[in-house]
């Protein structure tokens, strides 16, 4: 009994630490358009390049993907996903404006924090959704596990964009 | 018995997608440098931000660091802490050329890739040097591995801005 516990214990510790660092930087990422006022984030974060709002949207539209992925829902928001996945930044589509976007910003992660929160430890080492059981044989790293770590890269990899803003 | 291999494969498993990612994020910083010329590495990311020489400078000198903070040796280029983690950019303190930096990017990384894959599993789960034991006993997360995490987040971050220069 002893090996058992301490094999759960490791693994909600190693769980523990993914989702601490996913949710920190969920939090900087609030911090950081809190401070962004709604004639910056119109900015492009350099020249010719994305502007932040749609950065913002872009964070949003992926990460409420992510429940299709991990298997534990449906999107939230199919209506961003033509806006800020399929199309680029200046596409002429109608974005929904900067405090809507920080009220999604808000839900989506609120929403990702509570399934996540709840996923049983098993199911974090299981295949994720878009992959077949035969790749996940030949590599068993890309479980659910991996999908979060590579979603806190992406956060990260933009809010390192929207913080030139400021 | 069967217990025991178990919870070796799976703190392995862990330590495997971490490194994984931690491995692919370095990979992209090379390939963004390798599209990187010397010019537009002077430039900086975004007007009066940082420039991209010193964005690289410091992803090496903080990396440089990592030895000491996870106890597997001293820093080897103790001479760029003053430029790239002192100082901010501009401060007028001579930075070593890009194709010096170029280098150092690839050797500091083989450096740490060649400590991390011989790091025993056990040694992951034991905090880091940088704190006290009275503290780790509060919160086991603050374990080598989170570190390695947090540095994931850290590259990611600069490479988003880093990749503005293209």
């Amino acid at each position: 009994m002893e090996l058992r516990e301490k094999t759960t214990h490791e693994q909600d510790l190693f769980i523990t630490i993914i989702l601490k660092n996913w949710l920190l930087q969920v939090k900087r990422g609030k911090v950081l358009l809190d401070g962004i006022s709604e004639d910056e984030i119109m900015k492009e974060v350099a020249p010719g390049k994305n502007r932040g709002i749609y950065i913002v949207g872009h964070i949003i539209a992926y990460h409420d993907l992510m429940g299709e992925i991990l298997g534990y829902g449906k999107r939230k928001y199919p209506q961003l996903q033509p806006i800020f996945i399929e199309a680029a930044d200046k596409s002429g589509l109608e974005m929904p404006g900067y405090a809507e976007l920080k009220a999604l910003y808000e839900d989506v992660h609120k929403h990702i924090a509570e399934q996540l929160e709840v996923l049983p430890t098993e199911q974090w080492y299981q295949r994720h959704e878009a992959m077949t059981d035969e790749d996940f044989k030949k590599d068993p790293t890309r479980n659910k596990l991996n999908v979060l770590v590579s979603r806190i890269s992406h956060l990260a990899y933009h809010l390192g964009q929207l913080r030139l803003l400021k």
